[in-house]
Order: structure tokens, then C-alpha cells, then sequence
């Protein structure tokens, strides 16, 4: 019988004070509560998310010296934690001291050598690459330890054993990708299943709330520990960390998979606890039946936790967002009040000449629901006077010293509007009132840069901008619905046409709106962006072609035909869009503000692009050809 | 004898189709010089970094339809190329299909198989993974595939053989860090010529420029040729390409070493041109002699390709800039009437009441001295105007219908001073002229975000943000001096006290200015940065308590003492500078303009950080508490 409690805690990236402080009152708890084995996730000391601190020599020696108070700790229990191990005799490959993804144990004050390699921790052997992760960048795989040593990374691989009541316990250690072996050569989990005989499997992970990821994980964990018949306790941190443009909030949802499959104890998603949990081999506890993630409850949790955690993080407790009448900053609004209170959220409506009184009056009336703060500030004044400085100023040619005047377009016009909002007034006014104020763009406006450089697309943070228009929708309803129990977003939000407002062409009582049909072109950048094989044009053509598009996409089928009668009309959109998306899109996102990841492809530093402008392939052009012919 | 040409040329990234059209016309004109072999640089085709394009299948088609029509070109020449390489049948670790950094060798119309791989192409062995280099993101190496195949790395190395005149030439090919192999475990140049009698070896590459790089390269590769006494071919290609936030510059360079290391053929920066070479066993050409790179040289000469070539490829013809009679303007407006002629260039002052006569009047002495366009649009009206809306719109409290009013305070104004400038007029300016607005930061305030977001920080361009204040000072001396052959910009420019104008504080005519003293910060911020082992304020504090600060980060001696006579004025320096580095700077770099890199360490994607705040180390808070008593 064995005592065992999963540390699931707030990993905050970049203090290892701070973490090590909560390890040790929890290893303390945990004492208190006789527990024979503590184990903690993964990078647990450090965090996880570091940029390039990891090049700090200082910061690396901080991270030992916080690991030893670990061990320290360790008299009268086993703890299991995950740190940067440096071996500072050797080198990693880009000529920088060689750094580890390290497994430790500690017991009595040391560290257990590990049974087959010339360290005491083990060594994270599968290194992912790819999304937000970056680990190659920085930790020597165990793959590159075993060429090192001329043996096959099997014979690296080995339990940790641990000595209790008399008892030897064989722990399998994994390090998260470990445990997510299908696309690697080498499967650490079965390797050590075959070659020895163990009696319960650890994976420590610091691993990303992504939408959906947690039934997959259920699914994969359970199956692997179903059928190799051994306990499997998967310890998860909490907390959010960031890649600087993206992120990512840690769910924790720690599992422990019983012999048979089922989950038997389990830590709420973005709780601190001490999850305690009794293994005995031939008494199995009762199966706790955990409830598929709904997707909208997810969104919303996971907003809500990572919007919470950021603002903490940058010491933020008051906000200010600009609103529109419309559905993205309603949803916004509506989240922020939730998080901060009303009486840290001040609204404010900017109207021009082109604001229709239907969305003047949808403001106040969600500022009034929201009950917190609000103003109005018109821009016209500003936005003539700027025009009309632009238009009367003479700009004079040095070289001859002729003078001329330069014309203000009516595009011009719309960004000078926008930027007057948010550059001008949100600014000004959330510095005056203590705060930030908010970007929020959604991800269909991102995706093609809808959207004014330094003005709607500016903020302190874009929480909506992983989400779908048709995500924001359902969130709307669920905020009515479900946390708020009436309707604060008003149902005219909802049903209105989106629309920027920036000109007559833009007249919401008049129906005129965006350009975007969100019912179709969510789903078509979504394939843009998030397919695991990212489409192009080449490939949306090829599926109207054969007239599986709406299919292939995901989108209500008939949309296509509705929307463009004739090729050429479906052709000029998917080019109109492409051509946004890898052009302009591409500069707006390099200076957008930091990205709230929930989808499985954020913008930022899962999606990385260059600024390279769109290309079409010559397969393309031929079935552009053919279908124009 | 063996006529050999390198086709050094502006690879442009993400276009294998104008890649692949300059190609043909190369290997035309090779053909009609009798060449034998071509060589073009690696990934000649696709382009070298182009983010998560190579997740797009379709891209990946459209690079080998492309390879095809290069291999049908080589009836009468042997060609060698880079391009992508796809295993259909096989996957990446991330689960994607099989890519190789591939080297191409065809003739007669078709590829010659590798003696030693599964595959008509030989693969990129050792993969980059630190700065701005993500290979192994997208690349599966040779070391992987060994691993697979369960053979030494070594065993997949072997020479190409060329059949010429009825003789073999056996060539050793190396794909770019091939040849840098330093730090691994594995040096694929060394292995070859071991085991092989190598005639020649062929380095293609993807190189960008970094200062100083050069220099390194010819020491290293010249000494490769000399010691194993075989001549070495590097061919690299011009062009900039970019990951997003940071722009990279490729001066080619391509360079022939000798057998006994002198440098045989050189391609000059950023020039495209064939370069042809008669290879022959006995008779060595002439060397020639290379002067070593020159600093400010080589930053003009980068920066004007770099900021050309990007005007180019986001077809922009005319561009705005704001300028305060200061010194980062005054260089900025120089650069880019130099590139683009005084008549495409439009430069704004934009004078509160706190600009000082004297940097109004060297505003317009810097305009008519590069002779381009002109204009003063005064920002105070809307300044007023906005702080007095601030300040008298009033805030409802929606909960009990209370009202209130909002401080501007003068931090507060400062920054609507700055936004107003660049969100308001120069964003609208440059918008009606027809063109973008620069952003003009160094790399100084970069570092420690001496800004304002939607303000100063903003542009569609920082082409000078990787320059540290002294350099962008001897920039102002070479543009007088090598470029224009005239003082343009005034000397009193050079010599005034670098200000922002925000407020009476900062009045330069009675000497105020930045709070930045950038003849010891430079070296300070260069320390947390650009070192191989990024300096920390432990480091700081370590060698200030050493008193070996200075030579440590290479400023001038007697500075430390001069600017902080206490070790507390010295620690609350450093404090403040280390806080504003790692908080408020990230998230402004987070929205930052791309930057044009210059030095080995660019902010951006070569730069990776979080938004995690300042931490100090448990050692360094005893240091500073040792030194405070």
C-alpha cells in the first residue's frame, strides 16, 4: 500500500522562488497526511514557458539552488519533481552549457542515482517541437545523450525504484511527450513495460488547456494503462505561461488511470490541490466518472482563468474596453466584468456620424446590464479637425520649394476613425482611469486583418482572438445563460448584422456590414490555420471542384452555391481572402497584441509566418483555368 | 579541369516559382560558358524561412513540380541545388509528413542517387536550432533517419561522383551548419574526408548577414581547406527573408578556398551573379585578397539592402517620417532618402510647446539638406483638446447612476503627446501620402521599452532598432561623410542631448534629456542581450563587486564610478533598467514593428521571451545586501 499525493499547483514561469515556496508547503501537507510519495509536474521548479532565459547561467544556478530545498525536504517522504538539470562540464549544440529536461526523486535528504545513466535524475527522452513547444531549442534529448554514449536510447531507459514498508515499488518515469509516443521512433512507455516489471507509471507534464485535449488524453492514458495492466498518474501544473505573443492557460486536470482504465482520482481543472490517492495493487478504488469537455464551458473556463491570471501577472485591475453596440466587444465586456467586478470596468462608446442610434442604444444598454462604468466620447471633432490639418498643411518639396496639399481618402478616413478610438481615447482615458484596455478582435478578423494597425487592433491583451465569430456567438448565449442567468448581452447584439461602422457602405439598420460571411469563412480559414495539413487555395478549389468543399470544411452545406452563383464569384473571394491572409494579415499580427490560446492553432508562436506575400501554386492557376473555361 | 560557376542570387522566399524562372536563365548562361557543374544555395527553390508554410502540402508539391523542371534542365550540366525534400510514406516526429533540407545533384535530365541513402538527395545532417534558425521544427536530420535505419550517422556520409571528360570527380557535399559542426558530435566534413578521397567539397547555404560573421566564416572554412589541403566551395545566396518579427539580410558572399586555404572566387554582397571558377587539380588561381569587414560599412551597407529589398517586397514606394531634430530620425531620414530619393520621402515635425526652438530648427535644416518633402503639423490643439475630453466627459457609475471625472496626469500626457504624433498624424499622413511611417527606435530604448506604444514604438519598419545608440551615432558620421559627402545631417544633431520633448523636464536647450546614459547603458543592455551567455544582474552585480564591470561588458573605464558614486545609486540603476528590460519592454516588443537584424542577437524570433516580469536571484539578493552594507 502506498500513500501517494499528486502535487497540482500554480507553476509560475521564471520564479523558482515562488514555486519552490508552494512545493514546500505542499510537501508539508502532505507529511501531515503520511503520505509515502509526493510527485510534482513537470519543469515544476523553473516553469516551463522561458523564452531564451534558459541562456542565463544565473538563472540556471538559481533553478539547482531552489532544487536542493527540495531535496532537503525529502527526510520522511519520496518526492518526485520535475527541474532543469545542467551539466555544466558539456555542451548542448548550439555551443550553450547542456541543459536537460530532468526527472528527479529525492528520498532522505538525497537524490536516488538513476539506475542506467550517469545522472542523478532521468532525462526527458522525446523532445516536441512543434505548436508552442520548443524544447529541441534548449534541452539535450536522451536520444542525443545515447549517440553520445554509442547505445541505444533503451538502454538509457529505466525504473526508479522506491523503498517502502519493506516494499520495493518500480516506477516507470515519464516526462509529458514521453507518454505521446505514435509519431517517434521510440516509445518509452513500452520499452520500459517490456524489459521490466512495473508497478506503476508517472508522467509529469506541463501541458496547455487546448480545446478538446483532454478527452483525447482520457483516451490515450486510459488505453495505455488498460492494456499494459499498470496504474498510470499523470500530474499536470496549473497557471498560465506565454511564448511573448501567445498564451497558454495549464488546466492541471491531474488523473490518476487505474490498472483497469478508469480514472480513479482526478484534480479539477485550474485547481491548486493536493490530490491524494490511496495505490494498493489488488484494491482498486471506486471509478470516478468524468464528463466529456463541453466545448463553450471550456472556452469559458479557460478565458475566464487565463484573463483572471494575466491581469494578476501584470499587476492590472482595472480595464477599459471601447463598445461598439456589436457581438465581440459585448462578449469581451461581459467577460471582464465577470472577472474584475463592474466597478473595474469602464465602457466607453465612440460614436461618429456614422453610429447608428440602434447600436448607440445597444451600448448603454449592455453597459446598463453590466451595471459598471460607462462613457461616451465622440470622435467626429477630432477625426474633421485631423482631416481637414492633413488636407490644409502644405507639404513643400525642398528641392524646388513648390508646395502642394495631400488628398484624405475615404479609406483613409475609416482607419483614422479607428485609430482615433483606440490610439487616442481608449488609451488616454484607461491610462487616466489605472488601466489596459482591450483588444477584441476575433480570430476570422485576424485571420485576415480586418482590422486598424494602432487602432481596433491594439490592446494590452486580444482574448477573443483564438475564438471564431461562431465561437463568440455560442459564448454570448452562454453568458446570458449560464453565468450571468439573464440577458445582459442584449439579444439585438446577437441577431444584428457585424458591422465596422466606418462609413455610409457599412449601415447597420440598412443591413450593410462586413464583408465577412462568418457562416462560410469561419470555416474556410479555419482550414487555412488549423488543419494539422494546412490548406491553400490550391486545395479549397480542388474540393469545390469535386464539390466536397463544405464537407472538407466543416461549413452548413449550401453555403458555397448561396454565396457565389458562378466560379468566378467563389474564385474572386478565396483569392480576395488568401491574398489578406498572407499580405497584410501577416504585418497586423506581427504587432497584435499577446493572443489568449485555446484552439489547438493560436496565432503567434504555434502558427509561425513569415512576411512573405501569398503565392499560388501552378496547380492552382490550372484549376483556376479550367473552371473559368 | 572542371569549370564551375555558383549561382549566387536573390532567393526569395516562398516563391519557388521566380526562384526556379532565375535559376533557368543561370543555368542558360552557364550552359553557354561551357560551365560543367552549377551550384546554387541551399533551399534555392522554396526559400529558407517561411514559418509554417511547409505544414501546407500543396506548397510542398509546388516546390518538387519546380525541382523537376530544374533536373530536366541539366542535360548538358551537372546542377546542384537545394530544395525540400518529401517522404510521402513517412512522418516527422509531430506527426506531419517526412521534409528533408535536401541537396540536389542532377544531369542529364535526371537526379543522381545517393550512394549511401534510400533516396535520390543527400540530407542536412546537422540541424540548427538556436537564433533565428527552426529546422528542426520542419526538418527530419540525418541523424534521425540513422536512427531509423539503425546504422551510424556516418555510415549514410558519402562523396558525389561526377563523371567529366572521361574522369571522377568525388564531391563532398555539405549543407550550410554541415560545415560548422563545432559543437556537435558529429563533423560530416571530417568523416568524409577520412573515408573518401574527396576532390572537392560544395557548401550550400541559407546564410544571413551578422555583423562580423564574415570574417569568422573565411578564418573557419580556410583553415577547413588547408588542413585536409581541398578546395572548398560555399555558395550562398542575397535576399532578405524573415520570420515575421525579424528580417534577415543575405549578403551570398559566396567564396572559393583554395587547397591551401586562400580564397580563390569571391561573390560580392548582395550581388547576383554567376561566378565562375576553373577548378583545376595543379594549376591554383591567384588569390585574392578580401579586406576583413568594416563595422559601419557593413551596417550601411546591410541596412540599405535590408530596408530596400523589404520595400520591394510589401511594394511600398514612399514613406513618412516623423523627425524630432534628434539623432535616430536624422539617420533614419537619411537612409531612406538615400534609397528611395528625396522625392518618395516626406518627413513630418510635429512640435508641442515643448520643442525647443533649437531641434525645430535642425528639423527643417536636416529637410533641406536632403532636399525631400516637408511638413509642421503642430500636435497641441488635439493634445488640448483631448486631455480637456479626458477630463470633463464624465464616468457613470451604471451601479448607482454616481458620476466622476478622470486625471490626466503629465506621464499620462506625455504619452498622449507620443501616440498623437504617430497613430494620429503620421499613420494618417502616410496613409494620404501613399506610403508607411517608420519607426525610428534604437536598440537601447528598444531594450528597456523608452517608448510609447501606438506612439514612437509604432511603424511598419524598425530599421534601426538592432543598433545600439553609439552605433547609429557612428551611422550619422558615415552617412555625412562615405554617403553623402556633405554634412546632411547637422552636426549640432550629433552633438545636442538626446531628448524626447515630452515635458519641461526634458528641455534640451538646458542640457536634459533621456534618463538612458548611453555610453555606459549601451554596454549594460548588450550584456542582458547579446552575450553567448546572457548576463543577469547577478553577473552585473558579481564583476561590479570584482570591479571588472567595465572590461566585462566592454564601456569605456571610469564610467561606473562617474555616472553612480555609491554602490545604492548603482544597484537602483540597475534595478530599474532590469525591471522595465523584463516587463513593460517585453509586451511592447511583443507589439513592436518587424526589425531589420544587424548584430548576432536581434530582438524578435531570434530573441525568444516571455512576459514574465523581473526576477533576481537568491544570489543576487545576497550580493546586493552584502554591497548596501
Amino acid at each position: 500500500m502506498l500513500n501517494i499525493a499528486l502535487g497540482q499547483f500554480e507553476v509560475k514561469s521564471g520564479r523558482p522562488d515562488l514555486n519552490t515556496q508552494k512545493m514546500l508547503s505542499m510537501i508539508h501537507e502532505a507529511k501531515e497526511k503520511n503520505i509515502d510519495l509526493i510527485i510534482f509536474p513537470e519543469m515544476s521548479i523553473p516553469g516551463y514557458l522561458l523564452g531564451d532565459t534558459w541562456e542565463q547561467s544565473s538563472f540556471l544556478k538559481d533553478c539547482e539552488y531552489h532544487g536542493q530545498q527540495i531535496i532537503q525536504a525529502s527526510d520522511t517522504i519520496y518526492i518526485m519533481f520535475g527541474n532543469i538539470a545542467v551539466d555544466w562540464a558539456k555542451f548542448n549544440n548550439d555551443g550553450r552549457v547542456r541543459k536537460y529536461n530532468a526527472f528527479f526523486t529525492a528520498y532522505q535528504g538525497k537524490l536516488l542515482p538513476h539506475p542506467k545513466l550517469p545522472y542523478d535524475f532521468g532525462i526527458k527522452a522525446l523532445m516536441p517541437n512543434y505548436r508552442e513547444f520548443d524544447d529541441t531549442r534548449h534541452f539535450f534529448s536522451l536520444q542525443k545523450l545515447a549517440t553520445e554514449l554509442k547505445c541505444p536510447t533503451e538502454d538509457l531507459l529505466a525504473p526508479i525504484e522506491l523503498n517502502l514498508n519493506g516494499k520495493t515499488q518500480k516506477v516507470g518515469t515519464l516526462i509529458c511527450e514521453d507518454g505521446w509516443s505514435d509519431d517517434y521512433q521510440l516509445a518509452p512507455l513500452e520499452i520500459l513495460h517490456k524489459k521490466y516489471d512495473i508497478d506503476f507509471f508517472v508522467n509529469i507534464s506541463s501541458s496547455p488547456y487546448t480545446l478538446g485535449k483532454n478527452n483525447k488524453r482520457n483516451r490515450v492514458f486510459a488505453k495505455q494503462a488498460k492494456e499494459n495492466k499498470i496504474p498510470l498518474l499523470y500530474v499536470n501544473n496549473t497557471g498560465i505561461q506565454n511564448n511573448g505573443k501567445t498564451i497558454y492557460t495549464f488546466d492541471g486536470s491531474s488523473t490518476v488511470y487505474a490498472a483497469d482504465g478508469n480514472i480513479i482520482a482526478y484534480g479539477k481543472p485550474y485547481e491548486e490541490k493536493l490530490i491524494c490517492i490511496n495505490l494498493a495493487k489488488n484494491s482498486q478504488p471506486l471509478p470516478i466518472s468524468i464528463q466529456d469537455e463541453q466545448e463553450t464551458a471550456g472556452i469559458f473556463e479557460a478565458l475566464t482563468y487565463g484573463i483572471r491570471k494575466f491581469l494578476q501577472n501584470i499587476h492590472m485591475e482595472k480595464v477599459v474596453l471601447g463598445i461598439s453596440g456589436g457581438i465581440d466587444s459585448a462578449v469581451a465586456a461581459a467577460l471582464y466584468v465577470n472577472i474584475l467586478g463592474p466597478k473595474n470596468v469602464l465602457l466607453i462608446n465612440m460614436p461618429s456620424i456614422y453610429n447608428s442610434n440602434t447600436t448607440k442604444d445597444l451600448s448603454s444598454k449592455l453597459a446598463k446590464n453590466l451595471g459598471c462604468n460607462y462613457a461616451i466620447l465622440p470622435i467626429q471633432e477630432v477625426v474633421d479637425y485631423s482631416i481637414k490639418q492633413f488636407e490644409t498643411t502644405p507639404v513643400i518639396n525642398l528641392a524646388d520649394s513648390s508646395a502642394s496639399n495631400l488628398h484624405v481618402s475615404s479609406f483613409v478616413a475609416e482607419n483614422i476613425q479607428a485609430r482615433d478610438r483606440s490610439a487616442r481615447i481608449l488609451a488616454g482615458m484607461a491610462a487616466s482611469f489605472g488601466g489596459g484596455f482591450t483588444c477584441n478582435a476575433n480570430k476570422a478578423e485576424t485571420t485576415v486583418g480586418y482590422s486598424t494597425l494602432y487602432g481596433d487592433q491594439s490592446g494590452f491583451l486580444a482574448a477573443l482572438a483564438d475564438l471564431w465569430k461562431n465561437q463568440v456567438y455560442a459564448l454570448a448565449y452562454y453568458l446570458n445563460q449560464e453565468v450571468f442567468h439573464k440577458e445582459v448581452i442584449p439579444q439585438a447584439t446577437i441577431d444584428i448584422v457585424p458591422s465596422a461602422e466606418l462609413s455610409h457602405n457599412q449601415a447597420v439598420d440598412e443591413g450593410k456590414g462586413d464583408p465577412i460571411k462568418y457562416p462560410y469563412h469561419d470555416y474556410l480559414f479555419r482550414s487555412f490555420v488549423e488543419r494539422w495539413k494546412k490548406a491553400t487555395p490550391e486545395d479549397i478549389l480542388q474540393w469545390y471542384k469535386e464539390n466536397r468543399l463544405e464537407a472538407e470544411i466543416g461549413c452548413q452545406a449550401g453555403l458555397v452555391k448561396k454565396y457565389f452563383p458562378t466560379p468566378q464569384e467563389f474564385i474572386e473571394d478565396l483569392e480576395r481572402w488568401w491574398n489578406l491572409y498572407s499580405g497584410i494579415a501577416v504585418a497586423k499580427r506581427i504587432q497584435a497584441p499577446p493572443i489568449l490560446a485555446i484552439s489547438r492553432r493560436a496565432y503567434g508562436f504555434d502558427h509561425r509566418e513569415s512576411q512573405n506575400g501569398p503565392y499560388y501554386t501552378v496547380k492552382y492557376k490550372k484549376l483556376k483555368q479550367e473552371l473559368l473555361n
